[in-house]
């Protein structure tokens, strides 16, 4: 038997090969003003009223437009060093009338040294059928604000197609 | 006052650039065989330890190589469709001392219509100092075993580099 | 040095004292008709808004009664055997104008021997000052139809007051 | 139709009935010495290794007694203004070979009024079979050093039984 390889043989041999990300869905959310929760042990507090939107398919993804439903949330902690955590609760309808749960685990920090840093994880829960593979996979956010133009925020998911 | 644009209108009009994805860290890590832990309501349970390991730095990452801690765990969930999800719980330590908490949430979906799909959610938690922007960071894992060289798997984290 | 004591001494030398639960807080949370979100791989998914309501300091509880604020939802998974889980996140704000988050974890079973089973484990996140105690202790919920008075539910928490 | 009763005429006719807590399981755990991991950006980080232990079931509880497997972890967190938090994750063992896994979420707040305040919340995953009712329940959990007789923890889980 030959002896197992080490560690570090491992790591030389095997190529490293990123993930491919395509964009899947375009989400234009249109919010109500921040309101201010207080001050908390961990941080300062907001709410952010989710008054409605549209979202988009990416190039290539099939039956992924709609409307973004009323009635979310995205409530914000504010940490002493300015490190902003974000945790957005919504819905999502598409044309056809599937409704998906979207929710977005933003992490904002403005120190980081290249720009600002506005990354996320989001959770999709889809009922069974045919965008039930998004139950099944892995959704990396960007976030961007609208405005000038009106108070919105762009969401976009990139992850694996299909 | 001009009228607010549209959603379509926004849509139209922003870019859509992809999140760059550099190599953060590739750990080999050494497992033991899987415990059966008996089916339960959502699924077949297993548990499987972690033994050890070592990871190495991403190119241009600054001090991110040393071992993997023995002690930590693999909890996996296979549901009656075959999706499964990982859930793993362990220690890294840095060839300079630094202990960082590794929370991996992984989902393989052989169903996938290109290739088999193993990708995660990676949760870092660091110490302040020259590691704390991980704490910052969202980390997407890949998983590929290192089998038929030894009992161990190969997770490589993507994300923004400091 | 003497033997350490074995786990059965030990065992049996301990009294067991049961945690006192006071009613903290008493919620009349009233609630929109439940909408039917479709059936996901591990159950039917509902959404209920919150619509508002009032809430009721417990005995001896200082300050802890106010409205229910508006704006919250319920989500709410049937699983396939009829074990049910409600998942309901919304803000409650004081008389004298704090603002609490509510993250209440529900879990329903018809199957129960004694009776109907509804019991939650409640999350609070208050902020700092004269609530911040909320902050750092586990409560338990309760859960009743208000109905057939109203389109209500009634939400008691109970844990060690102060 | 007469009018709906308003929230105080609810609040006032509905009896507020405390759930009954019984004691569902003691768990005796063996620990190793609480390791240092850094301060982290919320606060001060150790982790405690789980080495074993014994456990035993409540008064009327049926066939809830067996071993606490080794391999699990509480990893913790102590807040600048002392508050703590233990996030426990291991397995126990029952005497018919059926594995449970536990998930212990204890808030040890040292400035109660009255005295040293150490609650958690358990979660438990149980196969199916005689021990499924498990996952259907919310258990309440209290801690005691079992020191000066030896390393361990005295775990107490408090519930409604069956």
């Amino acid at each position: 038997m030959p002896p197992e390889k080490s560690h570090d043989a491992i790591h030389a041999q095997r190529p490293a090969i990123a993930p491919d990300l395509s964009l899947i869905w375009t989400a234009i959310v249109d919010i109500a003003p921040r309101e201010d929760l207080g001050q908390g042990p961990t941080g300062q507090r907001y709410i952010v009223p989710i008054l409605g939107g549209k979202f988009f398919a990416g190039p290539g993804i099939d039956g992924l437009s709609g409307t973004v439903l009323p009635g979310g949330a995205d409530r914000q902690l504010i940490a002493p060093d300015g490190f902003k955590t974000l945790d957005a609760l919504y819905e999502m309808q598409t044309d056809d009338g599937t409704v998906l749960t979207i929710h977005n685990h933003v992490k904002v920090d403005e120190t980081a040294p290249s720009a600002l840093y506005r990354r996320s994880v989001i959770e999709v829960t889809a009922p069974s059928g045919r965008l039930d593979w998004m139950n099944r996979r892995v959704f990396l956010g960007t976030l961007e604000l609208a405005h000038p133009d009106r108070e919105a925020v762009i969401i976009r998911s990139w992850g694996q197609a299909g």
